[in-house]
């Protein structure tokens, strides 16, 4: 039977389950990926499991979100990935060595492998034929250790693109108009195929930018073919060899299918506070903007910075905007510079950040009270920037650097030049000297440990039956940036639980972590709508609730990965059967599940008594038998130790 | 009588008093510099004064403190300076424009003017045959308004370079070989005039570092001649209109002369924490290096950048090291680039960090634990690098960059390869599009301000007597960043008395703030020992302990700007006259000092009793009848308020 891409992948690499949609598949993992905000608790938990040696083809350990250095907290933690990766035989990139995504994609990234990341955003190595997937630390750390990554068999949409973009319209107008189109939970468990004679006009770059942004549509993942655009890109950075081609069989099918056409597309912009926000530019045009930010992994490429030279070029910046160039990579930032492109953005009076996340994840560049921030980034989630009164639109470079000469929102297409075309050297830069290579054997290195470095809490098993208060209740879409943020305050505590719960649900209810510590321990509820915990992978936004005494989430509906960081550290997702029940339940209710532990053992309803209400309804359990067994047993760790011990 | 070029400089901007030493003068100001951290206090001051406009012949705000923008604070406080400046008719230089001292000598800075600046190392513009000094903010806002400064006449110095450096020794050294001879006190009330044929071989900007760092040695300032050797640096910078010679007449005397033999020179460090600890580098070579900078205003000429990439030529970094590069400026940036030597810097795995102080005061780059970081930034006082157990050295880029590639501290001399001899573009590429120039009448513009900017508090004038309690009794050398940090956690609440406050001797004694909060407002005192408040200009340091109740601050000696900043704002400076009274004198005791208001009108003597000890001893006041006069009234303002009504 034909195959696409997208089920290449996966037969390749299958090791348990069967290929039916929404079955529990298992599947081998040839690399991975960890940042440092994740990378800390990964390393901590591979050293809690004992490994000797990373298992993997190749994994990775990059710095790029903790690079503010405020204090000793985020240097410490650069000391002790280094140290890690020399003890476990981890790839280092060095601080300042750029974005995982792009660099990982530049020097590591293979089609037809398969990439388990840390980070939400792993997502964009399936621009190169890879089936690379977001996960918590925790799946991670269990990759790296050799452990297959389950996962539930997505539903495959086949994405054909047909004709060629018009000028001052580029890869990031397509995902917007995905999201415009999916909102931002229209894409979970769901695997995004691109296709179709459109795919000629995008090269590797674009094609990151669109399946690095899958991960806002909540999807699985999202998959290119690696055909001759990808060699190409491969044999300009010196890696010809690494390339196979991995296309659709002729008459291969998809679960569901959608056409773009490219040429139809116009300049779109995501408004707050949401990517799924998404309307035409020309709606909002004639905002005034203070800032426009361009880079992150969600337009990483030099095209993306060449192209705001070359428009600068024609035009310098408005007095009133702030123009923040944050290099992907360290490479990239070369090139930038070998090619003239840098000179002209710094004469023309942009701000050169360091390599890396930077505002993205609002570590800096943060916009002022109340003012338009334009941003090429993939996320706008109320605060994320460091504002909390923020205004943060997400679009394409173009349209950045159109608003930031003219100094209110415009549509590039409105400016009085021509559309500067780029043309892609043929041959980069190669720039590998922050890149350290795994030592031959680190079983005698010692890890690093600065002040700021706890280990895990323990976590008990789940007792029989549950009672406690709701101490939170949220509505749609609540993403893991409001569950815990990220930011130059939170960040640089992100390998200390205890520390770090202390800003568990700030950014919406500044009072929930004194309630939930008013419990002393005791157990409470978290009541949330419809894709609760989309965004971000970060374990922490399941760890700290779990500390905190959470053990169990009422949502409508949940995130891919925060369903799984929950089953991972024994907090109970439950699903709302009617929308009733989630409307009755007040914040400050007390629930009581009455038998929870046999439920969940024995099928897929729970019953929940709403003691102050006196009412009383069932809700769904979706838990795999694996998930279930995390859970009644406190955490994934505790699982994985008493396999072994059995 | 023939004049040196310090005489000539003061005689033709006298106002009041005359030459002699220790005599107060009055001067005019024709330019002034403020940066962000001091100037959105000096803009509230314009704004109490009731301003129209500027008043000098240039004024420049700079924006290059508070960059990192982790929340609304720092943007914010941009948009209310870039308002200010056309509010007030000031020249303002956007953020990441790069460091006030060398943007203002490549673009506004002439020989024969005076200029003063609200940062500690305004003194650095004496380079360029100006008399520069540094200064509270407070007096700079009177100089924008048209007012004399007032100074003591400084002791002139003469230093007489000879000979030229060796290969491996730049001017960071001769600074250094300066600081070793007379530590962070033996300039007080000095200036430095550099003079002699060893002053052909250093360029304009080898001659900033050796003005920049005079601050470090507690000088009034440092003073270079006007000669063609700067002519050609203005020349290459498209100025050469500006240029006049200004050279000491023949036969002009010092009142006291020393001499260095540039050939004797020798690769220099200062070692932790002060920049007066200086030894020759190889008195501590091989010891472990974590991290080394480059930039900041004490080394900020293309050549202190270049030499590093020449040398990177050579060979790549140390795998254990964090070589961060901090441009100083825009221009500076796009000059290295076209030049091909950032392509080098960032292929080598330097980390690139936008224009700007950054790690030079604590915004960013903080060292790990105990870890040592050389930097050629201008002070090691300990925990401005934002670390508090931190290790920072102080030396040239030679230094650092040899440390860099071997991993340990290390002198350049040592190293394998040849020194690369940089030769000075003859014309430089001019970028002047982040500097806004003055709006031509603001007198409708408003000011913008966000919800961290708040007025200052009011002064009450100083009672007849004073009791309280000392609080806090320190050593000798207290900087200003002891008494109040800077730092990424501190530096945003510039704009705000009542929150800075908080952080008041933070670095030395946590209980502080808590111990003044007791006193509900009451006086209390602070005990200082030699030079007590020496570093930067920071009236912060003085403004806080004044919202604290301090009156009145007992010491050894103080440095020269922090003693102003004190009588600003209406807080007693009086110095020990006996030893023995300051070491008898402990914490905790509760002073009296019955006749203070009257005393400090008849004369210099002040009487203190113990009342804790039954102690009575006399302490001497110096302050000028004018200082007296603003302590009395309870702040310049005040009086300045009470001169316009009367």
């Amino acid at each position: 039977m034909p195959k696409n891409v997208t089920q290449k992948l996966i037969a390749s690499h299958l090791l348990k389950g069967a290929m039916c949609e929404a079955e529990e598949i298992a599947i081998k993992i040839d690399q991975t990926l960890t940042q440092d905000a994740t990378g800390t608790m990964v390393m901590l938990e591979l050293e809690a499991m004992g490994l000797e040696r990373a298992k993997t083809e190749v994994s990775v350990q990059y710095v790029d979100h903790n690079l503010l250095q405020t204090d000793f907290k985020n240097a410490d933690d650069h000391l002790f990935l280094q140290s890690a990766c020399r003890r476990f035989g981890i790839w280092y990139s060095r601080p300042g060595n750029g974005v995982s995504h792009p660099v990982h994609m530049e020097h590591f990234g293979r089609p037809g492998r398969t990439l388990l990341g840390s980070d939400s955003h792993s997502c964009a190595a399936g621009s190169m034929g890879m089936l690379a997937i977001g996960a918590g630390g925790l799946e991670v750390a269990m990759a790296i250790a050799g452990e297959p990554f389950y996962v539930k068999m997505p539903r495959i949409v086949g994405v054909r693109l047909t004709g060629s973009l018009p000028d001052w319209v580029s890869a990031k107008d397509i995902i917007l108009e995905m999201l415009r189109r999916y909102d931002v939970s229209g894409g979970v468990d769901k695997v995004f195929e691109y296709y179709g004679d459109g795919l000629q006009g995008l090269n590797a770059m674009d094609r990151h930018v669109i399946a690095n942004m899958g991960a806002e549509l909540g999807a699985t993942t999202s998959v290119f073919p690696s055909d001759v655009v990808l060699r190409e890109f491969l044999a300009s950075r010196g890696r010809e060899e690494a390339w196979v081609e991995l296309v659709a069989d002729e008459g291969a099918t998809y679960d569901e299918e959608i056409e773009i056409d490219l040429a139809s597309l116009v300049p779109m912009i995501a408004c707050p506070s949401s990517p799924g926000n998404v309307v035409p530019v020309s709606e909002v045009a004639g905002r005034p903007v203070r800032q426009c930010v361009v880079g992150s992994s969600a337009n990483p490429g030099l095209r993306d910075f060449a192209i705001v030279a070359m428009m600068l070029e024609q035009h310098g910046v408005h007095e009133d905007v702030s123009l923040d160039i944050n290099p992907t990579s360290r490479q990239i930032l070369e090139n930038l510079s070998a090619l003239g492109y840098l000179g002209t953005l710094i004469h023309r009076g942009a701000r050169i950040h360091q390599a890396g996340c930077g505002g993205c994840i609002g570590m800096g560049e943060a916009p002022a009270t109340e003012s338009i921030s334009l941003r090429t980034m993939p996320r706008n989630f109320p605060g994320r920037s460091g504002t909390k009164e923020d205004k943060v639109y997400l679009c394409s470079p173009e349209t950045a650097a159109a608003s930031a000469i003219t100094g209110v929102i415009t549509d590039p297409r409105t400016l009085d030049f021509a559309y500067p075309h780029f043309k892609e050297p043929e041959h980069y830069i190669l720039n590998t000297e922050a890149l350290a290579p795994p030592a031959e054997d680190g079983r005698l290195v010692a890890l690093i440990k600065g002040p700021n470095i706890a280990s895990l809490p323990e976590f008990d098993p789940l007792p029989d039956a549950l009672s406690g208060p709701v101490l939170i209740k949220t509505g749609d879409n609540v993403s893991t940036d409001e569950i815990m943020p990220a930011g130059a305050k939170v960040l640089p505590l992100r390998s200390n639980i205890p520390e770090i719960a202390k800003f568990t649900f700030y950014q919406i209810d500044e009072g929930y972590y004194d309630r939930a510590m008013q419990q002393q321990g005791g157990t409470s509820f978290i009541v949330g709508g419809e894709n609760y915990g989309q965004g971000s992978s970060r374990e922490h936004a399941a760890l700290a609730p779990r500390y905190l005494g959470v053990r169990a989430v009422l949502a409508k509906s949940f995130a891919r990965i925060h369903w799984q960081n929950l089953c991972n550290f024994g907090i109970v997702p439950l699903s709302f059967e009617k929308e009733a029940d989630y409307d009755a339940i007040r914040s400050g209710d007390r629930l009581r599940l009455p038998d929870l532990n046999e439920e969940i053992r024995r099928g897929d309803r729970v019953t929940v008594i709403n003691t102050t209400q006196e009412a009383t309804f069932t809700m769904r359990n979706a838990m795999t038998p694996r998930q279930v067994q995390m859970v009644l047993e406190g955490s994934i760790i505790k699982m994985c130790r008493s396999c072994r011990q059995s």
